[in-house]
């Protein structure tokens, strides 16, 4: 018995996202079918967390347990070559026992992509979340400065029911930037709550517009309550961008 | 009586290219459908030329006579409010009479995208052709030199039956750069024969790989006759860049 690690790239424009459903086409259950049909064995594969259907990743984390051996490189070409182009395998390689694709994870990174013009390219139209109404990047910034640090995010999660863990995250980066007509939102933290990214984004939108002020964030954030004047954003501008490990593992 | 000039960007992998062809779905039909809706009227719109099956553009041109009058910006919004959005309208604008998208034009860019590594990403997998052996980017250079200039290429391209007027062209740029994984061939010329571009791409490809030399592609261009060492490449890595009018009409 050894254990793998997989870094998988995909497009989730296809999909209703990461995890395993009944009656849901999902990149967990394609990866999952693949791997049975290059080992023949039953396993299962662990994501780092989950995205929401729609949401892409340039870069997924997750591991198995297989029990005959194989080489990684095999097993990443087979795999390349029973997956849809939407799904890619970038890496396969031996990981350590005790390695967990979520719990070993430090950090995360997940970058937001908006086209803040009057049309789309047709190229982008799958990769980007369109905002014709002209977004202010600079408010925009300065809203997302209140909500860097570690807080209580519970305003900014879909269902804190779900919840029972703590909603407390270190969100070390929450970063604005304009490059022509694209902005990019970026967003690190030590882990994300469900639908977080998108609620930030959500926000983020509404201060572009002036309908909010960094006051209100900080207003909302304190209030630890979820409540319309967060909406979430739509996913087809989200990326998964990176998983982060303690040492490179 | 006025004439329109329609600025156009598609993504061709839906499409059997652009032009009407009875039982397939093109864009030029979709596109004269549009503008029926909009003015009633059974207007005919004429491309700069075609593209091929899965071929995309970055900027096509058509005109189109229209009898009403019509605000070229409510026409652009209107358009692209019922187009599907792997087709969008950039630009609407009133033209002189006399302009012609397709005989007015003095030049035209193409560009052909390759992928030369071993893993397309699947954000790009509609929009790069792959290859995985490894290409010689400044051998292709060396050999897309010797091409450039105003040449018989009849043995580029795809039917020359089927052409009745002159093949030969003043390809005023051929050229090959690489950026990390990617290889951009740039192809620049007052015009472009059937499949030109693929198979000044096709050549290219297999100058990169070794199989062909500078020698050769002036011998195969000499000959004037179309062979097998001549591949026709994929559609997908094809975009129609731009299209060059005299003065800025």
């Amino acid at each position: 018995m050894a254990r793998y690690r997989f870094d998988i790239s995909y497009d989730g424009t296809a999909y209703a996202g990461w995890q395993i459903q009944p009656r849901h086409r999902t990149v967990q259950q394609l990866l999952q079918e693949a791997v049975g049909q290059i080992t023949g064995e039953k396993a299962i594969i662990h994501g780092s967390g989950r995205t929401d259907s729609g949401v892409h990743a340039r870069k997924q984390v997750a591991h198995a347990d297989l029990e005959g051996a194989i080489r990684p490189m095999l097993l990443r070409r087979g795999l390349n070559a029973l997956l849809p182009a939407d799904i890619r395998v970038l890496q396969v390689k031996r990981a350590a026992p005790d390695f967990h694709a979520r719990r070993s994870a430090v950090g995360k990174e997940y970058r937001y992509f908006i086209w803040n013009g009057i049309i789309v390219p047709p190229f982008l139209r799958l990769y980007r979340t369109h905002v014709s109404e002209k977004l202010d990047a600079r408010a925009m910034a300065d809203t997302a400065a209140v909500l860097v640090g570690r807080h209580d995010f519970a305003a900014f999660t879909a269902n804190p029911n779900r919840v029972v863990e703590s909603t407390v995250r270190n969100l070390t980066e929450l970063s604005v930037r304009k490059h022509g007509m694209e902005i990019v939102i970026v967003a690190r933290a030590d882990g994300f709550l469900y639908k977080m990214v998108r609620s930030l984004a959500g926000l983020l939108i509404r201060a572009g517009t002036g309908a909010v002020t960094p006051a209100d964030a900080r207003a909302i954030l304190a209030s630890r309550v979820r409540t319309a004047r967060v909406p979430t954003a739509p996913p087809e501008g989200l990326f998964l961008w990176d998983v982060v490990y303690g040492e490179d593992r």
